[in-house]
């Protein structure tokens, strides 16, 4: 960690970490895309479709964080802390295995109504994606670190909707649906899209300690 | 890490990582306190005022949480390891929120009436927040190491208590209650609770690691 | 982190750090065993005396976990990183936790029916722990990393076949169960159980890493 801060002038630039970075995340665009079209058509053969899809990225998005921890395995200096490194394949990581899992619930629950809720959800997560995505893209230069801060102040703004939603989804689940299993089904998705978000911003605050330490 | 261990010898008493610990874990006092007369009252505009004053001092939490996090990253020499002082921070900034998410939930949930077991928890996160902040405010010279371990100790035995009556009350919903709205309701908000519990061990194991290391 | 590896060729053999590993990874089999005939057994005495052993067996390892989080704090120089040694006695308290957990719920819940999922699930949570044991015990030579990659290889593939029993038993629920109560109830013994599983992956990965560091 301090070898690291010590020896940064010595570190050739790195052709590893930041490639595999602006894959994995450009890979979450496609999961979230993928998960707006899904809770927005009404085709069921299209929504089986999307699903498989979403699954097929995640497969994507584990092979590449997989590459990340062997090059971190490989690489005695590394472009920035390892500690973050970790932290932020693994926030990716995350983010696709919830947008995966709340795709799979809805399937495997048999949601194929387009709730409200559900769709501002997915729309959120996109929009956290895509941020994510400009602000990886700038860590290699650092030049436009305001790209950078700015993309953060949004998915923070974005979590804190998404939140919103969340908490008025579920309560209104309560006041308004009678069937108990219904209110498990849709909590359980609530939640799986919901903590995608979260994952956002675990993934925003790895970018901001980065930006810190390096600044 | 370790160099670290080498330096402290050469560090300058630390006057910005303790004074923000303990403001951290003061805070925590504001919520217990505030939560307790939350699960008590029966007025309900003092509990819509008190869910406020919650949400507020969470805010406050969020704020010292950001500026450790800053100092972590302005600073090459810390009066603890990094690691250990990222950890203390997290577990800290997660006892507010879910002290939050579990008033917030009340609010949102509608439930007005004060249960014994929403109290008994209550009251163990109280005196967990209490015994915290002790033993936070003994870390800046080490001298009573007595006074952490003991309070580590209680808050050890305390989340064995929050374990007990969590079981317990979930389980009693189970036998008692037919509604399974209502079963949800309360069982969200007994996780919430509990959690907050099991946040407070981490700190606690936190601070025990921190003695081993500086002992 | 970075110091370890400099030091690596005058460490003395570690006779402090293997053996509390094999200690605990073979407790998790005495766990797996437990609950695998806790699953299977109709006897409701045995039942009782069984879910008790896993009791013991939990605090058992966390005595384990608590002894090397203690030299850990009284060695500068490890056998490999502390983060990994940190993160696998984590992992391997957490899978114990969560058989626990699976079986208090069950006798809390008085659920005394054998269902097939989670007698799969318990089947596929021992064979985890069988190869994690298998896995941790050839750490201290390095000589046979075979036994380790295919061990690791096994245990993630495990760890397919539960989530797919988990999600197919859940989605079950909600087809075929009327009584909510039990939806919830069967969720949430089925959700620790996977979750254990889960936990096994974790540990799997912390050895990967150890390997790609070491190799």
């Amino acid at each position: 960690m301090s070898l690291n801060s010590i020896f940064q002038y010595f570190v050739p630039k790195d052709r590893k970490f930041f490639p595999l970075f602006e894959k994995a995340s450009g890979n979450l665009i496609n999961l979230g895309e993928a998960l707006n079209e899904l809770v927005h058509t009404n085709d069921l053969n299209r929504k089986t479709e999307l699903t498989k899809n979403i699954e097929d990225f995640e497969h994507v998005g584990d092979d590449i964080t997989h590459q990340i921890f062997l090059e971190m395995g490989k690489n005695f200096i590394t472009p920035f802390d390892r500690e973050d490194i970790h932290a932020l394949a693994s926030a990716i990581d995350d983010i696709a295995d919830f947008i995966h899992g709340s795709a799979a619930r809805m399937q495997l629950y048999k949601i194929t109504d387009n709730t409200v809720p559900v769709q501002k959800l997915s729309e959120l997560i996109l929009q956290g994606c895509q941020d994510l995505h400009k602000a990886v893209c700038e860590l290699k230069n650092l030049k436009n670190i305001r790209v950078i801060t700015d993309s953060c102040v949004r998915i923070n703004s974005m979590e804190n909707q998404a939140d919103y939603v969340f908490d008025r989804a579920v309560a209104d689940l309560f006041e308004y649906e009678q069937d108990a299993k219904l209110i498990i089904k849709y909590k359980e998705i609530l939640s799986a899209l919901e903590t995608a978000t979260d994952k956002c911003e675990d993934a925003a605050n790895v970018l901001e300690t980065i930006l810190v330490k390096n600044a």
